[in-house]
């Protein structure tokens, strides 16, 4: 039996952990906090990040990364972006040799424009076919309610991949394998930003046809970028690419996207974060995402203009503007 | 100045008709009911298929089509595809010689298994040259209002497409011109049976992540069609493939996901069609669709699952769980 460990306990860590739970592997949740901790184990429910779901007995939850990582076969790493580096050189020393480590973080770290699965690799020292990545059309609330979904786990090494396939395969989520790992990531990682201007396009009244438009650019952008990168271009035809993509421009439970909303209707950054109460991972990844398109000479127009739009204060009347109005004479 | 008949008056036809007539052309729509050519005209409105939208002075309506098809540059179609054969062969003897015809149409032929662009070729005997596509995330009420949206005009001769592009090429509708003609044929017609799948998962009360599922191997289907038939694989990325697909499955404007929404819910096809008023394009396309895949030897499980709810009484339950449930070990 697979034995989990997953960090932390926010809504898609604490929902994969239920998944994986479902699937009839042995697991561990991270809570920073005790009190948290606790309640989960005791109440089993994660009232916090995701109210109303009842969380299978077999997940126990700790405040202690110790405890979550002793004797763990895989380690889940659920946590924002930008404070994985810090965190993760403290839970370095404690994690098995030999464990997989699995990411399910979307985003590009600010300044060294490293990926998720690089910065668990320069990190813990792992090599780079330990380490795996998950990505697909998965809102976390739709699969803590056990709505059918899809997901890709990319990994270098086969065999490590088909275990973590089997690990938290359940009626209710399906998971497929692809050795791409650049590309998967890179799928989620400008996912977020798409799904912010297509956010802002939607917060001023915008329709069907803009976000579709916003989705197909976006994506040509996303495989541009990842060609440059030396990623496969199919996976961005496949669920770690489109499915994502469709699912988190289109979903209202989409942070990034909710996030881009009120910009669209004349919130400032300060005003839409204190009304999300926190900042939607593109706000961040939209800056690394750009310099990491312009260290390989790559043109990522609608990153761009969310950069211009977070950062630089264009109006989001402006960006949807530009966005639709590029020069192209053929497609 | 281009001079364009468009027929006939339904709510996409009109809606362009508009476009055309924004961008400068002299424009004539034709519609069936005398008393709806004379209402247009006098009101400025189409009340019976695009209320609430003033129509521009320079377009005119008539119910006559040799009086819409005199004079002629471009002569625009937009019927169901089931009736254009039939419709054509009575206009075909008043098409001016040397007019581009174009196709806003998206299905398949029953039957024949004819793209409505092959159709249009066999009834006026036009060189396919003459012959030009539009397609794109084009909901016609968003566009109606002017919000801004990107279209696709495919023709085999750039000089015609080129032609087109400038003739609706207006502050809120971009044309992009594309040579591949069957790819975005393809694309519209498949795209109305993919969104009749997103409908029924939909009405039986799944969320985003199971349409992001539908949308992403629903254009892989499209895909390896595509291929089998020789069109452009970059096509089904672009505006008339992907762009067109998601705006019509997450639309509440789009007749096909409406229709299987209502499917998904639990009515019969007779009584969806009899709430609806109409019968959804896919309905009729899916199984010719289905007919084409086959006799190139290409497997379409969405279309296939299609065809069983609406023709041969699967439930729509059923449906989901086999589309949401294939075996397939990586993607």
């Amino acid at each position: 039996m697979t034995r989990a460990a997953v960090l932390s306990a926010g809504s898609w860590g604490t929902t994969f952990a239920k998944v994986l739970a479902d699937a009839g592997s042995d697991v561990t949740l991270h809570a920073r906090r005790p009190e948290l901790a606790r309640a989960i184990t005791a109440d089993r429910v994660n009232a916090d990040y995701l109210p109303g779901i009842t969380l299978p007995d077999r997940l126990r939850a700790t405040d202690d990364p110790a405890e979550a990582l002793d004797g763990a076969d895989v380690v889940v790493l659920s946590i924002p972006s930008q404070s994985l580096r810090e965190n993760l050189s403290a839970w370095a020393p404690l994690i098995p040799p030999g464990a997989t480590l699995l990411s399910l973080m979307k985003g590009i770290e600010l300044g060294s424009t490293r990926r998720m699965s690089e910065v668990i690799c320069e990190v813990t020292g792992a090599s780079a076919d330990r380490v795996a990545v998950l990505s697909g059309p998965n809102l976390a609330r739709e699969i803590a309610e056990e709505q059918p979904a899809a997901t890709v786990i990319a990994c270098s090494d086969t065999d490590r991949a088909e275990a973590l396939q089997a690990a938290c395969h359940t009626r209710y989520f399906r998971p497929y394998t692809n050795p791409d790992v650049v590309g998967c990531e890179l799928g989620g990682a400008v996912k977020n930003v798409i799904a912010l201007a297509a956010g802002v396009a939607e917060g001023l009244g915008f329709g069907d046809n803009t976000r579709a438009s916003l989705i197909t650019r976006g994506l040509a952008e996303t495989m541009r970028l990842g060609l440059a990168l030396g990623a496969d271009p199919l996976t961005f035809s496949g669920l770690a690419g489109l499915g994502d993509l469709v699912a988190t421009c289109s979903s209202p439970l989409s942070r990034n996207r909710t996030f881009g909303e009120h910009l669209g209707q004349g919130m400032s950054l300060e005003e839409t974060i204190a009304a999300t109460r926190q900042t939607a991972e593109g706000v961040k990844s939209c800056r690394s995402v750009l310099d990491l398109a312009r260290a390989h000479g790559v043109d990522v127009p609608i990153t761009e203009a969310v950069v211009r739009v977070c950062h630089e204060g264009e109006s989001p009347a402006q960006m949807v503007r530009e966005i639709m109005s590029r020069e192209a004479k053929s497609e």
